[in-house]
C-alpha cells in the first residue's frame, strides 16, 4: 500500500514507470498508480521540454533557432503544418532553405497510425538522409503527428508497433513545437495519441517530448471561436480533475491552481493578453498532469473520440457537461463559460446507437484504470460500474 | 526601441543572450535588456533544467537516479555536501559506492572563487579520470559550489575567468542538485554567484543549469528558523521585484504570482506540507525571473554582501525593509511575515562604515544595470542617484 503521509489528504503517488502500467493515458502524459509492492514512497523523474522561447512575434525567431541544426547543404528540415493555413500567412512566414520540406497535414480526423507511417515514408522517400528536425505547427493534433513522424523515423516499424509505455528504444529526430492552438498541452507531453487498429492510445516516452516550444501569443489569432473554446476547455478539465485526483501532490497543485485561475481570467474575464494567458494555462496545465492524472471526464471523452470519431476536445466538453456529480463546482463554472461565449453542445449522441457500439465506448472509458482510480481511488471498480457509465452515455 | 504591443503595459523583453549583457545577474539567472537595434521584439530561448522528481522521501530514490551514470567500476560521483551535515543522519542516508567521493563544503561565507578553485584541484587529485557526476546537497551556496566545479573541472584555469555571461565553452560534468533549503531558486538558475577578487558576479551560461533536481520536502527539516525564513524571503522579494518591474511578460507572471502565493501561504497561513509549497516557490520564483529580473532590492543587497560579507538572503531582507518608496505593497506584508515570526534584522550596519567603503556598495548596487532598468525603466540613472543610494545605505 501507498505510503501515507500525516498530516496530509492525498496518498503519495507512486511513479515508477515500468511498474505495471494499468491503462491509456491522458494527454498530459503521467504514468501514475499505487505503489503496492513494498512501503516506500516512489515517484517519477520526469522529464520536462528544455528550450522554451515566448512571446509575441517570437515566431520570426524559428529560423534562428533552427540554424544550429543546419549541419551542412543537405541538411533540411521537415515543417509539418496543420494544412489550414495553406495558403495562409503563416505559411509564407514559415523560414524554409534549401531542402527544406514543408508537409502539410490534415487533422480532420484525429492522427491515426497509418497516416502516421504515410508521412514516414513519404519524408523517407524524399531525401537519402533523415531530416535536421521537425517543427510541428498547429494545433494538438499537429503537434502529435510531429512527435510521431520524429520518433518513427528512427524506430523501425509502424507507429501501431509502439502505442503504449516505453515502447520506444531510439532517440527522436530533433522536433520543436510552434503551437497555433492553446489547451491540449501537447507542447509539453510525453505522448502522442493515435487511433491505431486495436485502440487509441498514445506512444508515451520520454523521448516523445519535444525538444523545444515556441510559444508565440499572437498565433492563436483567428482561429474559430469554437475551437477555441473546446481546445482551451481541454485544459481547463484537466485542471478540475487533477486538482480534484486523489494523486494531487504540492508539484502538480501549484500548477493546476494557477492554470485554472489563468482558464478563468481568458474565459470569464477581458484581457488584452488573453492569448498569452491562455498558451501559459495550457504549459501549466500539462504540467499539473506529470504528477498527476485527468479524470472521469477524459475517460469518457476517449470513448466517444474511439466510437464516434468525436475530437478530443469537444468531447471532453460533451462528457463534462454531465459529471456534476463528480466535479460539481468544476462543471458549474464551465456552465458560467459556455454562456459567456453563447457555446452549444451538440445533444443526443448516442440516442440511435446500437448495444454493440454503446458497449464498445463503455469498455473504452473503463479500459483507462489510472484515470479512474485518480477519480474514485483504488475502489473506483466497485463505483463506476458498466451500468453507470452506460447510463451516462446514454443521456449525452 | 523596443516593440510595443497595443493593449499591454509593458515593453517586450529582448532576450537575444549575446547582445550587450549590462551588467550583473540575479540568482535566477535572466539575461534581460531592450533591443534597441532594430524594432523587432525578440525573446530569450530560455533553458530549463530537463528532468525533475518531487516527492517527500524521495531522497531515497538518488541511488537509482544515479546508477545510469556509472558507467564501469572506475566511476565515481562526487557528493558536494553542506558540512552542516556532517555526522548528521543526511550524510550516512548519501548513497556512496565505490570510489565515489564525499565533499564536505563549507559555506560560512558565500563561495569564493578561490575556494572553488581548490575544489576542483582536490577532486582532480582524487582520481585520474573526471568524476561522472557532482551532486550538490544543500543550499544555494552548496548548489552553486556544485555548478561551478562541474563547470570547471572541464574548462580550464580559475573560476574567475568565466564570472559573466557565456564564457563557457565545454559542457559541465553531469549535475543534480538536491536542495535542503529553499528559496534562492538556486536549483534552476543558470548562473552560479561567486565572489571573485575583482567582483561578486556568476559564472552565467546554459551549461551551468543543472541536469536534475531532485526535490524532498523532508529535507528542509530542521533547518534554523532565520535562516528558513531569510532564505524564503529571496524567493518572496524575487517575485515582488518581478511582479513590479517593467520586464515583466504572462510567462513570468504566472510563475511569479503563484510563487508569490505559495509563499503567502508557508509565512502567513499554516499548511502541513509547508515544506513541500516552499519548494515549490522557489522553483516558481527562479523560473518567474528566467523572463524577467529582479530589481532594487537584489541591487542593493549585492552591495551589502559584497562590501560587508552580509549572505544574500539576510542581505535581502535588511535593504527590503528600507524599500517602501518601491514596493509599498511587498514591503507591508513582509512586515507581517517577519513579525508572524518574531523576525529581527540586524540594524545599524553601516553607522561606522568609512566613506570608501560606503562609495563601494554604491557603486556595487548601481552596477547592476539590468536590475534598475526593470525597477525603474531606461531612464533609471536620472531617478537611483548615487546621492539616493548612499541615503538609502545609511539607513540600514
Amino acid at each position: 500500500m501507498p505510503r501515507l503521509l500525516p498530516g496530509l489528504n492525498y496518498p503519495v503517488l507512486c511513479g515508477r514507470e515500468r511498474l505495471a502500467p494499468l491503462g491509456e493515458l491522458a494527454p498530459g502524459g503521467g504514468i501514475c498508480h499505487f505503489h503496492e509492492e513494498d512501503s516506500t514512497a516512489m515517484y517519477r523523474n520526469f522529464s520536462i521540454v528544455p528550450k522554451i522561447i515566448f512571446g509575441r512575434g517570437s515566431f520570426n525567431q524559428l529560423d534562428d533557432v533552427l540554424s544550429s541544426r543546419r549541419a551542412n547543404s543537405d541538411s533540411y528540415i521537415v515543417f509539418v503544418m496543420d494544412d489550414v493555413f495553406a495558403g495562409k500567412p503563416l505559411e509564407k512566414r514559415i523560414p524554409l532553405h534549401g531542402k527544406d520540406f514543408l508537409l502539410p497535414v490534415n487533422v480532420d480526423d484525429e492522427p491515426k497510425t497509418s497516416y502516421i507511417d504515410k508521412l514516414v515514408a513519404q519524408i523517407k522517400a524524399y531525401a537519402p538522409q533523415l531530416p535536421a528536425g521537425i517543427i510541428g505547427i498547429g494545433g494538438g493534433a499537429a503537434m502529435d503527428i510531429a512527435k510521431a513522424v520524429s520518433l518513427l523515423l528512427t524506430n523501425p516499424g509502424s507507429s501501431a508497433d509502439y502505442q503504449g509505455w516505453d515502447l520506444i528504444t531510439k532517440p527522436a529526430i530533433y522536433h520543436a513545437a510552434v503551437p497555433t492552438l492553446a489547451g491540449t498541452g501537447a507542447e509539453i507531453s510525453r505522448t502522442c495519441i493515435l487511433t491505431g487498429p486495436e485502440k487509441k492510445l498514445g506512444i508515451n516516452s520520454d523521448y516523445t517530448l519535444f525538444d523545444q516550444i515556441l510559444f508565440d501569443p499572437e498565433l492563436l489569432a483567428g482561429v474559430p471561436k469554437d475551437q477555441w473554446f473546446y481546445t482551451g476547455m481541454d485544459c481547463y478539465i484537466h485542471d478540475v480533475e487533477s486538482l480534484n485526483g486523489k494523486f494531487i501532490n504540492a508539484f502538480s497543485m501549484a500548477y493546476g491552481e494557477k492554470s485554472q485561475e489563468l482558464c478563468r481570467q481568458v474565459f470569464l474575464e477581458d484581457h488584452a493578453d488573453a492569448a498569452d494567458r491562455l498558451m501559459m494555462a495550457s504549459y501549466f496545465g500539462g504540467m499539473s498532469i506529470a504528477y498527476s492524472q485527468v479524470g472521469a471526464c477524459h475517460a469518457l471523452s476517449y470513448g466517444l473520440s474511439y466510437v464516434l470519431g468525436i475530437h478530443h476536445g469537444i468531447g471532453c466538453c460533451i462528457a463534462f457537461d454531465y459529471l456534476d456529480d463528480f466535479y460539481p463546482t468544476g462543471v458549474a463554472e464551465f456552465r458560467k463559460m459556455m454562456t459567456r461565449h453563447g457555446i452549444q453542445l451538440p445533444r443526443n449522441l448516442t440516442k440511435n446507437m446500437d448495444q454493440q457500439s454503446l458497449d464498445k465506448m463503455v469498455k473504452t472509458a473503463l479500459n483507462l484504470d489510472p484515470l479512474w482510480a485518480n477519480c474514485l481511488g483504488p475502489d473506483w471498480k466497485n463505483i463506476m460500474t458498466p451500468e453507470k457509465t452506460l447510463a451516462l452515455y446514454k443521456r449525452m
